[in-house]
């Protein structure tokens, strides 16, 4: 526990992450050896475990803030594909020795903001120093009800292919990040940008496709990579439709300026809900779609074979690694 | 998911993780978004997470193979100071970019060993790379009976403290690896520098502490640290039998060849188990202590009021920050 390990002039960290434990709950105060939890009866608990690292997944100046919220968001995400809510985190911090205290205090309150939004705590963890750049892994945990998490094995020909709010955003983001889309409006620059820097995961449609969706992923690797893992998962093919694929405004902008940014829709980073459904369950869909005020879009279908293809037959792009 | 990262020249590590989930168990072959894991009834969850940092708490040399079997354990020895028992851990690896595979090998085959030894599975985690050192983080959950971990606060005056097997070895060992214990028999040596390189989680007596010990934890900082930690959360003092420390031979030797070596014993990462039960616990203790083939020595004697001071009024060695 990071309470047993003060860290010499990291020795203050603690006063930063202790009122993220709240008081008396599963995480003991961080005070004790380890998180104590009582697991609801009839739910199954699901486990996820992501790191980043300064300089290959944030920059090294990134607001840390930022940088703790995306991290939560990122565990978040798998949470909600596998349909569970979230409950609670681990943090394993290694800090590099002329880390300053404002780092941290940034850090946490991009911890205690996604707390507040997506009603969490922290558990416990561990902060050590390190002669590298900033590491941060987080464990994730949620609960689903028993046996209905949502898998990537489950989804049958004829079922369509569903993706939540829009994809590409993420990758057409960090183009503008690195200043390599000089040609777009400014409030779609700013649009693509924000959704890079910090996804949304669609916590609250998690648990609404229990039982609906036969099949869910979050979409990290890119929607046509990561439809591929639902293919092989399922035994199945997926077939897109390419001209259904949920673009928003800055995203449709930035590929009518230029076409070949087309392919950057597939980057990746979406975190967004990927997920097949029979056909029976459009009603449903739908209803779900305007109680979340989130688009759930149709973007093709299983059909009986292997792998991931566009319905006229187009390429597919790139950003995959997977086929 | 380790499976939807892979990291160009480390994609092969799924290859040396996969066989360490198992088939169709609670990682769901490392495949899906995150692992599910039905709690079973009637019993609480205990979470803990530490990290490790080459260069800082292993050498960039160490045997991969003894790396992982270290970070398995310091995490398996949380879970005992709370009573539980191992279920499953989760993996974060942060390598360097010139890491070879076969590091990698050893490291799965240390964990290996450990899921053999202590009857845990893999249950997911990340594989990420970093310019810095080699990183690696541990999320290890067990169980126990509702209500029933073990914690630091429960140790009343009139409770006798106990620890098990033998205090002060890893410290000297860490001495004999750095060459600063010259005169000291091989056979103690090398006894010395394994305790420091491979410590023991007492695994097996945790869990026959429950409904026995009052407070327990393990030793990571230092015995009279972490004693301090006992007596801070029951609001109580600790008094110590210095005399009735538990020394290994190897231990004794040193320390009667250097006496300044003696304050060294409270040097810490002994990972043993330090309780406090009631006298009339003496017996159930002797018989556990029997069937464990593992010592558990008296030494002390809780009493009202604050901090942690021998009986015979010597003062206490340093290797701890917490008065």
């Amino acid at each position: 526990m990071t309470s047993d390990r003060p860290l010499g002039e990291f020795g203050s960290i603690e006063r930063y992450l202790a009122p993220l434990a709240g008081k008396g709950g599963t995480a003991l105060d961080l005070r004790d050896d380890a998180a104590v939890f009582s697991p609801p009866e009839g739910r199954d608990l699901v486990f996820t475990k992501d790191a980043m690292v300064a300089g290959v997944h944030f920059l090294p100046d990134d607001p840390p803030a930022l940088v703790a919220r995306k991290l939560a968001r990122v565990n978040l995400s798998d949470l909600a594909a596998m349909g569970a809510e979230p409950l609670g985190y681990l943090l394993a911090l290694a800090l590099p020795r002329g880390a300053e205290e404002s780092w941290m205090a940034g850090f946490a309150e991009g911890l205690a903001a996604e707390q507040e939004t997506f009603g969490w705590q922290l558990w416990g963890g561990d902060t050590v120093a390190t002669p590298g750049p900033m590491t941060a892994t987080l464990t994730a945990i949620g609960a689903v009800p028993r046996g209905h998490a949502l898998r990537r094995g489950g989804a049958r020909p004829g079922d369509l292919i569903y993706v939540s709010g829009a994809i590409g955003d993420a990758a057409l983001g960090l183009l503008v990040r690195k200043g390599e889309l000089p040609g777009i409006a400014e409030i779609h620059a700013r649009h693509l940008e924000e959704r890079f820097l910090l996804p949304t995961p669609r916590v609250a449609l998690g648990p609404r496709l229990l039982g609906i969706a036969t099949a869910a992923m979050d979409v990290s690797d890119g929607l046509a990579a990561d439809l591929a893992h639902i293919a092989r998962a399922s035994h199945v093919a997926a077939v897109l439709d390419l001209d259904a694929l949920p673009l928003s405004d800055a995203a449709r902008a930035a590929v009518k300026g230029d076409p070949r940014l087309h392919d950057r829709i597939f980057g990746g980073d979406d975190y967004e809900l990927l997920f097949t459904a029979s056909p029976a369950r459009r009603d449903d869909l739908a209803r779900i779609s305007r109680d979340l005020n989130l688009p759930l879009t149709c973007i093709g279908e299983i059909e009986t074979g292997s792998g991931v293809r566009a319905r006229d037959g187009r390429p597919l792009p790139g950003g995959y690694r997977h086929f």
